[in-house]
Formats: C-alpha cells, sequence, structure tokens
C-alpha cells in the first residue's frame, strides 16, 4: 500500500503513516447557507506499529446500526500500539450525519451511503467521503471489514456477510476471514439493493472483505454486541495484526449459508401492522404461514396472510410493527 | 348515557344507539390545498346488544403502538352481539394519521394525540377529533381503556396504568378494573408529560378509566399481544358486557407499582449511543451503573457512566440505541 | 360604524375614514428568523363618497380561487369615487400568502383562513390578520360579502352561498342581497368545515353577509367571472352605494337551493383516480352511479362503483383526478 | 427482441416471456430509514398470444396525467390474451409514486421521470426504473407509446406527439403510428425541457414510438378519455396485435401540425393570474392580444397585456389560474 | 416571593432556593416519534447568598441574538456566592432549541419565544417553558432584564429598552434601572410586534423589568459585548445584589429616547437588495434619502428610492442585503 | 469567439451577437407540479459595439454576495454602448432563485452553484445553467470575473482571488486582470472546496479569469461596494473595452498574498458561539489566541480556547456568532 495520489477535498486529521495511536477526524467539505466553507469531523483512529498488513474497520455505513459503531469505538480506546505489528484504521461512525441522527440515510441529503461507492470527490458529502474511502483507504490496506446490522426497520441473525466471488482464492481468503471473525452464520448473500457498496468497492480494489449483520431492531443488541467486539478482534488476530487465535463462540463455528434469489424473501402486499407467525433464527417450512398483515382501514376485514416460499432458516424478520407495500417481512436463508 | 348535544363538526357514519355489529368511519373534517372540504376516515366499531354498560376501547392514541391495535382489530372481528349484553365502541386506529405512518406523532401537524384533550372542534384534525371523543363518546361510557405501548423509543413491562385519585371510590373502581385486566403489572403513575391525555378526559368525565403500557420498541410484541388480547376481554367480563370472570395471566395476579417522581428516572445528559447495563424487567439498586453512553464525536474519549438514582423493578427502559440529551433511559418502579 | 378600540398589531396604511379613492396595503406582523419586525403587506383599497352604507368586498379567503381576486382587482381600478354614495372596503386578495402561492392554505403555517375567525391579535399572521378584519372592519360594515370558489379540488355551479339564519329579517335581507348578486344559484348551506368562518363572524356582528362559490378547478372560469364581475357591482348597487337596479344575468333570477346533510355527499372511500358519470349541473337520482373509482395498485382488480345517495342537481363536483379516502366526489344540491 | 442481459436491481414478478394474460408488479428498490431492503411495487400488466410484435404501452410517466391511466387500467383488465397476436406490455402507473401522489414530480425527490432516460441502475428508484424501461423492456418492443396530458398547469388539444425525425422511414412509421391513434391532432414537436425521454430513449432503440398530450388541467377529461380509449386499442390494431382497421374519430383524420420554436410560445414575464383571452383550440393572430396578467401586489395598477408572437392554433393554454415568471400561458401551433 | 404553586411540567434540577452557586438544567418535555417522553435541558444558573433581592437575567430569547448570551455566561462562571447579597438566577440560552440553531425562531415550531408569554403548561415546549418562567420564576423576582440584540436581520445602536407606564412610579424605577445598566440610548418604545412579550409579563407581575438592543446582524459584536457585560454588574450593582455603584460607560448616561409610531419607520415595499444611504446611529432627516432598494429581476430598471419620513437617529437599520417587501429597512428614534 | 453548437435547452431572450444594449432573461427549464413546461428567467445584459475583446462578469453565484451583484446592476444601468470597443456580458444575478432567496445555496436543491460547473444541459436548473454558461458563454468570451464575497458566514478583506497556475503566460495575464481590479489584496487561493468552479472552468476554456471575496457577512458593505464598483469598470478599462486606465484605490496597489494549506485555518471543533480575539485584517501570530467558542450546554464550563497555527493576516473571519463543528473561524494569508 503506497500513498495514492488522489483529487479528493477530504483530509485527515490524522497522519495515516505515523505509528502510534492518533484519534482525529476526516475534514469533509459540506457547505452551508451559513457556513460556504464548512466541514463536517469524521471520526478516524489510527494505531501503528512494527511492519504488518493494515486493517480497514469501518461501522456507521448506516446511522442506525450500533453494535459496530460501539464495538469500534471500544476497540479505539482499548488497542495499545505495543500489542500490534500493522496497522490498524477504524472509522466508527463512518457516515456521521446518519450516526449522529440515529438514522440509516442521511438527513443532509437522504442518501443511502452503501450506495455512494465508488464515490466523485465533488459529488457533495456522501459521495466526497465514500471517494475518500476508496480511493485513499482502500488501497492502502489489505484486509476490510464493515459492521452492518439490520436497521430500524429488520432484526437479523448475527452473520458475518460476504460474496459470492469468481475468483476461488479471493473466495477462500473471504472465507477465512469470515471463519475467524466467528458469527453464528457466515452468509454469501447478494443483497436486494446490491451495486454500488463499500464491500464491492473493497473487492473492487482487490481486498479481502466482508459485510455483516449483527442484530437490528434499531437497538444495540447486548448478545449481538458481545458477537462484534469478540468478532473485530479476531479479524486482527487473523490478520497477523494481533497476536494468538480467534476465539470461537459458545455457539462453534459459523454456519455457512446462502439467500439465493428473491423466492427467499416474503414481501408484504400492501400497507399494515405485520404480525409474525415465527422469532428470529427459526427453521420454517415453504408453503406454511409467514404470519398475518394486519389493516386498519377496515376494522371489518380479516388481516391478509401470507406464506414462506422457501423451507430454510428466519434469517432475517421484519422488526418495525408498521410495513409499507413492498417491504420484506421475512428472508429465508438454507445451508450451502 | 343519554345522546348528548355537540358542536362537533366529526359525523359517525355509524348509529351509535343501534344493536348488532356496525363497521364504520369517523368522517373527520380536514382540508387541504386540493381537496378543500376533504374529511380523514377513522375506524370505528360498534358491538351492542340488549342492556348493560357501555366501553369504550381505543388503541393507536400513539400510531407506532401495536399491541392494542391489533388486539382491537382482532375483537372488531371476533365479538359477536349475541354474546354481547351492553355496548362496545371500538377505536382500534383512532389518531388514524399517526397509525398509517407507523408514528407516535402526526404526519399532518407533528401533535401528540394524547395532549389534545380535551379537544376543540374547529381546532384542526387532531383537537376535532379528540373533541368527539370527550364530548360524545366519553359522555356515553360508563368504562374506557386506552391501549399504549412504549413506542419506537421505550420498551416497558406489560402494565395497566392508572392514576392515583383522589377519590377513594374510583380509586378502588379504577383498581378493580386494572385487577381484572390482568397485565403482569399494575402502575399508578404521574407521567412526565401528564395533562391534557384520554386519561384525564376520562377522569374528568367521572368514567371508570385506565391507560396502559404493554410492550413497546415500535414492534408488536407476541408476549404482550397475548397479555393484551386477554386483557381488553377480561376488561368486558369484569364491565359484565362479557359473560364469566377475568382470566388470570401465568405470571399470576398484577403486581401494585408506582414511579413516585423523576428521581426515579435516569435522563441522558447528552446525545449519544445508550448501552444498557440490564435488560427490562430487572431489579436494579440505586448508585449503581445504569449504562453507558457512547459519544462517537471523539473516540479517544470514554462513554459517560449513570447510575440509577432510586432501587426497584426496571419498568421502562430506552430501547432505540441512539438517544439525545434529555431522553430518559431508564425509569424505575417499586411497590406501593 | 364608529372608528372601534381595538389592540391589534395590524395597521392600515390608508385612512378607513377618508373620502376619494385609497390604495394601500394593511400592514401585519410576521417575524422571520432573518427579519424579526418584519410585515406582510395586505393589499386593501378604499373607495368613499359622500353619506351611506359600508360594504366590505373580499377575495383570496383561500388563495386558488380566482374570480373573485380578479374581480375585485377589476373593481379597484375601476370604481370612481364620484360615483358612489357610501364606502366600498376591497380586500382582493385577503389571505394574501396563500394567494401569492395559488393555494388553499397558507404557505406559511398551512391554516385554512376561513378557519380561523374570530381571530386572535397576537396568535401569528393568519390570526392576525382576521382579528383585525373581525375588529376593526367589520364594526364598520352593513353589508359583507366573501368571494369564493371551489379551488384546487371542487368545481360547483356559481351560487352566492347564505346561511339558514334564525332571525327573519336578517334571512330575508340576506337573501335579498344574495337575489340582488345574482348567481345561477342561491344556496343555503351548512359547510363541512363550518365553523370559526368570515361569513360566521360577520353574522356574529348582525351584518347583512354573504359567502359564494364561483366556479373552481384552480383556474379562472371566464363564465364565472362575468358572473361575479356583475355581481359585485350588483351588491354595490343593492346597497344604494352604486346607482340603479341590480342587473339580471341571462340565465334569470337565483334557484334558491339547499344541501340538507352529509346524505347528499358521496365521499370517495378509498385513495384512486375519480371518473365521474356526470357533468356538473345535470340532475341525478339517488341510487344511480355516480362514477368509478380507479386503484392503480391492482390493475386487474375492477374498480369501485359509487353511487348517489340523494335525488338533485350536481351542484359540486371533483374536479382534480386523483382522490384520497374521505375526499367528497360529489355534492348533490335540491330546490329549497 | 431477445432477452436482453441487464444489471438492473427491477424484478419483474411477471413472466415477461409468457402467454396469456399476467398481472403483477415490478419491485424497485427504495430504502427507506425503516426499511433498509424496502421495494416500490410498479403494476405491469403482460398479454400475449401467438405470434406478432410487442406493444410496450405507459401511462403515469406524470403521476397528474389521467387519461392515459384509466384508458391502461381498462385495457388491462379487458384485453382477452386470445384475441391478440403478439404481446403487450402495460404500465399503467409507471413513475408509481407521483401517480400515488397525483402530482407531476416525485414526491420521493422531486424528479421528473421523463427527464430520467435512460437510467442509472443505482442512482434511486426513478432512474433505477427508467433504467429498467431502458434497458429491459425497450429492446423487446416494436412498438411504443407513452401517454401523457397537459397535467395540472396546462390544458393541450388532444394530440398524438412525435419527433421529426432525420431518418424517413422510421419518420413514415411513426407517422403512421400517430394516424392511426386517431387524436385530433398529430404534433411534431421539439418539447422546451426535451432531452432525456422516454420518447428519445425508444427512438434511440429504434422502436416506432410516440409520446401524446391528451387533455390537463389535473383533470380527468370525458372527451380525451373517450380518444384515448380509442387511441390505444388503434395502436394495437395498427401493430397486427389486435384485429381489424383503426377506428376514426367524429373529428376525422389528425390534423399535422408542429410547434416551431419558442416565438410561438407566450411566457409570463412576471408572477400573477392569467385570464386568457381565448379558450383551447381558437385559431389566433400574431399580435393580438392573448391575455392579461393580472397582480394583486398593487390593485391599483393595470394587468400586464400579453400578445400572441404568432399566428396559428392555440394548441396548448395555462389552465391554473395562478402563473410564476417564466411560464408559459400560450403555446401557438401550426399546420405543417 | 414565595413559592409559587403551580401545574407546570417544567421541573428545575436545581433547587431554586438554596444559598451558593448552581448549575444546572429546567427538564421541559418535549415528545418525539423517537422519545415519548423526552425532555429538553434549558441551561440555568442559581447564584445566592445571604438575604437581598432576586434578579433574573435572562438571555437567548431570540437565537441569534448572542451578546447577551455570552454575557450571562461569562457571569454564570465569574460570580461568587459569598460576593452576592440576594440571588441571581440566569438562563443564559433561555429558548434553547432556537440558541442552538442561531435562529430567531425555534426550529421545532417556528415559534417566535418572545410572542409566547404567559405561556400555556401545557401548549408545547415554548409555551410551556414560558409558562414556567412566568408562573414560577417571575413571581420570586424584584428584578428582571431580558438582553436581545437586532438579530441576523437588524442592527440596533446598544440600548436599554422600557415600556411606557401608566404607574409613575414603575416607570421610575424603571428608568433608574436602565440608567443603572447604561447602554448610550435608553429607549422607550412600543413594538411593532408587541403584545405576548416577556417584558409585558413581567411588568404584568409587577416586577421592574427591562429589554434591550444590543447590537445585532447576526454576530457578535465586541464593542455591544462589552456594554453588555457591564450593564448585567451594573444591574446586579442597581439591585444591591452586588456591592458599589453601577460604571459609566466612556460614552457618558444613556440618552433617553423613543420610538413614537409607524411614520419613524421606513419599510421596503418590495423584494430587493438594501443600500442603505448612511450608518447606524447617524442623525437623519426627515424627506431624505434613507437608500436604495435594487431589483434583480429587471437589470435594466432603476432601483427604488425610499426616503426618512421622520428626523432623528437612525437607531435601528436593516443589517441583512436581501429585504422582502414589508421589511423595516430604518426605524428613526427621537430624544423625549 | 465564434458561435457555439450546444444541446444547452437554456434559451437567450437577447442576441449575444447584436451591437447596442440589450436587457433580458436567459430562459432556463425549471419543472413544476403546477407548470410542467415553466422556465426560470435569469437576468441577463448584453451591451457591445464595434470590435474588441468579450468580457464576461458574472455575480450573484452564491445569492448572499450582494457587491458584485450592485455593482452589475449598476454597470447594466450606466454602460452606454457609444463608449464601448468590444462586448460586455452581464449576470448580475446568475444563481437566481438563491438570489431572489439571499441565500448561498439554491432553494430549489440545496445545490451550491459554483460546485456546479461545467454543468450538465439536462441535469435540473444549477447545472443545466452551468453547462449554458461553459458551453455557449465562456466560449466567446476573452476575458472573465465572478464577483464573490463572503457570506453570511464569513468576513473577508476585499480581494481578487486568482488560482496559482502552471501556465506562466496566464498567470501573468491573470495577475495584471487582478492588478487592474485593483482591490486591497490579491490572493492566490486554494479553496477548502474547491473543483467544479466556474473559475476552474473558465481557466479550463484557456480564459484569462478571476474569482473575488468582496466582504461579506451577509451585508452590502459599502466600503467593499466602492472597490467593486471601481473593480469592474477598471477590468473593463484592462481589456480595452472602456478606454482610460485603471483607477488605483486609496490604499495603493493590491497586496499579494496566498493562503496555503489548511494549517492556515483555524476550525471550530464543536458548536458554539464564537467569540473572536481579533478584528479582520489584523496581523496575527501563530500560537496566540484566535479566540473563545461558548458552549451553552454547560454554564459552568470555561469557553474552549482555540490558537492560530499560523502567522500572517487575519484575511477572513468568522461573521455569523453560532457556529457548528467543523466551521472555519479564521484564516490566514500571508504575503507570497
Ligand atoms: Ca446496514
Ligand atoms: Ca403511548
Ligand atoms: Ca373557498
Ligand atoms: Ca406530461
Ligand atoms: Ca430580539
Ligand atoms: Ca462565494
Amino acid at each position: 500500500g503506497e500513498r495514492s495520489v488522489t483529487n479528493s477535498p477530504v483530509v485527515p486529521e490524522v497522519d495515516l503513516w505515523a505509528s502510534g495511536r492518533q484519534v482525529g477526524h476526516l475534514r469533509v467539505p459540506q457547505s452551508r447557507d451559513d457556513s460556504g466553507w464548512g466541514t463536517i469531523q469524521v471520526p478516524i483512529v489510527v494505531v501503528a506499529n512494527g511492519t504488518g498488513p493494515t486493517v480497514l474497520l469501518t461501522a456507521g455505513n448506516h446511522g442506525d446500526e450500533y453494535e459496530g459503531q460501539v464495538s469500534l469505538l471500544d476497540l479505539a480506546r482499548s488497542l495499545r500500539p505495543e500489542e500490534l505489528q500493522g496497522r490498524v484504521i477504524l472509522l466508527p461512525a463512518m457516515h456521521y450525519p446518519a450516526c449522529a441522527a440515529g438514522k440509516r440515510l442521511s438527513p443532509l441529503d437522504g442518501r443511502d451511503f452503501n450506495r455512494c461507492f465508488p464515490g466523485d470527490p465533488f459529488g457533495g458529502f456522501a459521495l466526497s467521503l465514500a471517494h475518500f474511502v476508496d480511493s485513499v483507504l482502500l488501497p492502502i490496506c489489505d484486509y476490510q471489514m464493515d459492521l452492518h446490522s439490520g436497521g430500524t426497520g429488520m432484526d437479523i441473525v448475527p452473520s458475518a456477510v460476504g460474496h459470492i466471488l469468481d475468483h476461488p482464492e479471493m473466495q477462500a481468503r473471504t472465507l477465512a476471514m469470515a471463519d475467524a471473525f466467528g458469527a453464528p452464520i457466515t452468509l454469501l448473500l447478494k443483497e436486494v439493493n446490491a451495486g454500488p457498496t463499500l464491500l464491492a468497492a473493497a473487492e473492487n480494489r482487490g481486498i479481502v472483505a466482508l459485510s455483516s449483520e449483527l442484530g437490528g431492531g434499531g437497538r444495540l443488541n447486548p448478545a449481538a454486541l458481545t458477537i462484534t467486539k469478540r468478532g473485530v478482534r479476531n479479524v486482527l488476530r487473523h490478520a497477523g495484526v494481533l497476536e494468538g487465535l480467534p476465539e470461537v463462540g459458545e455457539y462453534g463455528p459459523s454456519r455457512r449459508m446462502t439467500v439465493p434469489d428473491l423466492a427467499h424473501y416474503v414481501f408484504a402486499p400492501a400497507d399494515g401492522i405485520w404480525e409474525a407467525a415465527h422469532p428470529l433464527n427459526t427453521t420454517v417450512q415453504a408453503g406454511t404461514p409467514a404470519g398475518l398483515l394486519h389493516r386498519i382501514e377496515d376494522p371489518g376485514a380479516p388481516p391478509i396472510e401470507l406464506a414462506y416460499k422457501a423451507t430454510g432458516l428466519l434469517w432475517c424478520a421484519r422488526f418495525a410493527g408498521r410495513v409499507k407495500a413492498g417491504d420484506p417481512v421475512a428472508v429465508i436463508a438454507r445451508d450451502m
């Protein structure tokens, strides 16, 4: 990883190349009516020592996903340079305006940061920051993991998430990193909205990269937090930046699963209140009831019954009670 | 309850005085730029038979509280006139615009419907509807129960909630109704924001009245739904509208508790991510840690530690991970 | 009419008591972030000469109703003091922010100005202006007419509109003024949203007062404009402020009709596109089709058929194609 | 038309290649704060039988244009597969969020869908949908017609609208299709805002394509609806998908006209209320009055008189009464 | 001042009756969608010692007026209890949401806090806080001063501002307090928007009370800050809470002036850019040019010239370059 | 400069190639819900005579910067064709929606117009206008100057601003033009947010081009206005379009300075009220106090002290009192 040349207007307050522990901000231009040259300060922590690989850990890609944010804040305070060989770059609240608001999307412009890669240096805050991450940080990394949860709307069985890759060696290295992370599930996913994600950007740069889904419901889930805190240290151990072997959770090694296609989703056909038939992490059968969609418009009418269209594990479930037409209410994963 | 004379512009499509089961709407004027004489249709169900008391059950006072809405929709479909003696009036999605949006506050005007009583016939949608409920529905009722949950922000141990009343007989009748409802807890509360609530309006009308808190977190909680469905039928049995005795939950009779004052609250002093030290429904000690408030602004600083200021049951807990300065993160109840 | 004492913060730039023709503004306080002592200028024209009654003519109560605005602008330019005996006060664009936006409701605060009477001197722009009209202008008037049309959403057969009054003499004087105005229809109406209207405020002040509905659809209807221009001069003739007798339209004397209750309305039960079965001003029969409500959600389902519930004249019809649940799509008037 | 390979994240619920009649939705990703993997359901109907060309008919490109939406909903219900030879693809409410709101522009992002082609698979809802239409639907079509009206602001003489093309054969085939559609006018137009339209996208794909203007004023015009319903069946007959010859309207064959340049427009130089001198569809003379622009700011000043700058047919007229500076109030067409 | 009984839902974290220096917050309920029982924390400082009068000093009534906020923050840190005899209550950022935004009006609801008195305990944040100030704080005060500046839009010669009172003794005591404050000018004003202000509320409670205007332009003016810091200590000395005599500024005793009526204002008749003819604090003549209003709409037209209508001191001048129709651009004061 | 061929939908009402003085508008398409073919009228003035170079002068790139707008309006009225040799093109209120609102950013879409170059013909109003300026106006120009000030947030010592260029001859010609303009300072700047600016676009077209900073604070600064009015005539003299030599200000020739990097900025680390230690245009020392950041959250805590990190002239200072984290509060320039 050499120092890249970039036209990014984003300026880091920390020296990405220095040893020791640095806490500072990325200064990202964001013009306001009352501050033409204003900037937004995105927190960054760099801890480096000796020689070794560079690992980039990010959280707060979506602002209402908290397990990653708290785990990286914890890591930012607790990592000591002298215990490292290599470099750890932490962005614990990456899409800062969304994190400060506790929202998935940016209150500045409604953008989903995970649809902004590889970015544009002058395309506004989100694209400008994505461009910096892609063109300055990713080129100096060997490993990257972006810590997601289900957000306000969904609850998800804690999982490392990777892509099915064409290149066997990269696939193997990705799965090895996922095994090290040690979530209950390792999911190889084609996302509904996939495309310009950080995970895809990292893969395009040839970096061993993972995303994850570590709880959800807009809350900080204590069990998922434990998994995440352990997982990020496991990744550093796997990379050789920290000493020692990855720790295995009480649930054992990760179960490898996939969500093959939209037939494994159940979508709400109309607005309503969703009453699920099963809790998350239940094994369910195609053709059996997934739940009831209650419609408040006409209290005399019965609720709409929805059924699973696939057999497998209820990996992701609608969390928020109120749904809109077109919202997924259940996603089924099956073993690979 | 005689037919009241009112200047309300709200018109019910159902005949409040007829026998049998009627499903319809209250037609509440709401002018739009493109529909000057537009109305909003608030669902109402009336089931009546023979002679007996009138019970008004309401849900969706806050739109993101689902246990009550689903329980009353269920009751609306399942109550058969012939099993009744008396009259049941159901408003399963009372503050309809908030319910349709799945939000606590109205998307029309940001109003909290439970701060709108006794209303104003020409004060806009919420005040106009509150005025109808207060001046038309309440005067014909003997019992009233308003079904709340904790909403998106809070999670609460399922509880019937009443006020501490000056009048001993009304207090006794209120507690009897709460006992019949049969939630795990009966709480006598002074709310932080109390004042112009439906509960206070009903009490002002001399009606035996309860509120409740039946779960929360912006989701439909299955356990709380079971309690609520049983509870509303219990109230009808208690009133003598349905035959039989109230059913007792597997947890036994309700535990009577109270929240005496603001010293039983823990408030976040700043914005941050709240990591609670205990799950809901834990007995906690004054002076011990309530949790950590993580601040993303400076990843080098430690989180803010907050402590309980009272001993008792963690009755209500912050659910959403992100909090703002001044948000309660814990409310402690103690036995009466 | 003596000079009233008022606590209104509204200041007229014209002298309400001077003879001749004055064109100016009412200066109504409206604080902005960048202009704490800002005011909004509401156009006012006063034309006075000799002795005689005072007539207040207002338009732009709702900003998207244009026949009245253009008629009063025309009158403001063409009335010569020397042809008058008495005083004419014109507010051609009364709720100025709504008029400037071409919207029914105020872009400042979403208020419907015709629900703001009798106002409040310090309740914000609309209430403050309503208070000035009610407490300063109405007390010096003998006659008042407020010029409405159907607005963006509705189209209405041109009509003078009055209230059914308890006092026979006032009713007679009101009908005489309506006859003089000379629209095709004189309608005695209880409005869906009635209450704090300018018409009611004027009646409360003991003034002979009318409202009107003069076309609609958010456009300037040439036929309705002709009726309105003639009508306002007719009112001045009727009051004796202008010489001569009221002119009768080619359609003859006004037909006296009423809309007795909500059973004369047809409401859309759901959102959709409204296809009316008949054009405005058609005589229709109870129980026959009023039109089809097309729902775009499911192109396989048939449209919802709605029927008239009363027999009479299709006096008011939904104009805009898209309707929301609860919108009236037809209002039937019947002869008195 | 072969099955195209696309990177579109839009998934159709119907099989574009199957015979028979299918009613379903396109599932278009649209992330919300409370539903990260949410989708919007865009209605689609496919009716196919035997062999023959594919015709794509679209409406609701702008949400406040209703003749096309209702005509395609009617066609969706009434077309029987057995009467076809070929395939008909219907999008009756294409830009669904705008259609559901009854607005020209999207309530999601303010976009004009007809400026979104050829789209971008990950550029947000509108661009993503446009990309699907362009990259998946257009390549399998032989004919395409996009049904517009004048919208809330404008009223337009019902017309098929095509572009002046460089390629003589395509021009001839386009005119033949327009003749078949059979509106009163066939207009060859350079639009004020032309550029990234569906019509241009279809032409770029080498498809015989038309747009149209079929009434306006934000209402469902019965006469224009009759023309549109007949026209879409005429297009299917012209393509050979339905049997029989196109039906001719009572007004005879289409009159071929054009709007050569901006000198055929009259623009409002300032905000005001527009009073047109002539109704739509009048033949007018350059240099004669087009109407009056009334300004409410100063009721003492005369209105601004505007004149036509070209001679021809008043093909398009401002409908809404209130105009802003820069709005066209009249567009003159002349015979070709 | 005895402890008042109030129904306010506002709870102070400080003990208003204790000796010493306390720093805390008023906890004011403000419900959000994601925090039903949320509160807003309004900073309050109480410093008390021995016996003596109570002085309430407030700033941040309007959020974009900074001299008072900084002066009270300074006082809050520097006042030592042992130097006092009596009690000082400081609200340095009273309308906290507006202060945090740096705006005159509340970002919560657009309210002008100085039009909210005497408040309403359950009328929403601003009314609830105003009610607390009026019903809890004012009754225990002997002196009150509310520190304003001109805000973003206006610049004003630093002045203590009082009302012309009917009661001679109160007038004398008010002027004595103003003399003690020692601004360059003491102005007795009838404000354009007067009415439900804190100053009027304090006067209604029989308290010796002042407002002020201490600079403006949305900036922290160093000269005005010096005057304000000295003035607030002077008020404490005048009340006898601090020892010593008030200090006189280098400009000598305050000049007593007034603004008699709207004829001393110059208002912009239209939107434009204001170019003033004179700087603030210039003596100007009636009938001479006040400045030019440049209109960008038509660069060929000359600017509108406005003239003063009164002779006196240019006491208040439009600061922001862009004005809207109805904005005051100059206010003339004359000696009393 | 030949007539360029462009696909711009923007149509000028003036003939860019005609002699004499023309005042008109650029007609830029901007679709609204109620005006699909609406346009926005951007004022343009062209004054041409004989042969000579073309100079483009623009103001209102940011709407809250007034010295340039007023100077160009003045020039538009006063320039007589007969005194010219060449052509002057004036856009006195270029980003018209922002100018009409008096805001830096567009009220239409929040865009910063100076980040929109080289534009996109169909990318919406701002990009479409930028594309016209870049592809139609710039190619026919020899000199271009874009008149900026500091806007609402910043105050800046009046300066011509140019870029440090690689090409020595262009650098020399740029400096010669800056010398002619004759502001107190000529600054060669790398802006914080640089990139897609008009200045960069002009340079990319090979045109001698300058920007400027001429005061600020959201006001029309009289001293800066004098400098600007003289400066724009000086530029025309320098270009040979007007006769005579540039006039020198009373302060003498421009001082050449630069801002080398972000170390010459002081940024606010948190939200607060900024109290500067020095007025604008003071020479300051690295390591000395730059000012105090007062935080209203906790009135007991001391303000945050910030220090300069570089020695030089306080060239740009925060004007507005309230700052947000990341806002620059001071920018230091040093002599080149
Ligand atoms: Ca996520
Ligand atoms: Ca609740
Ligand atoms: Ca009306
Ligand atoms: Ca259209
Ligand atoms: Ca103030
Ligand atoms: Ca600028």
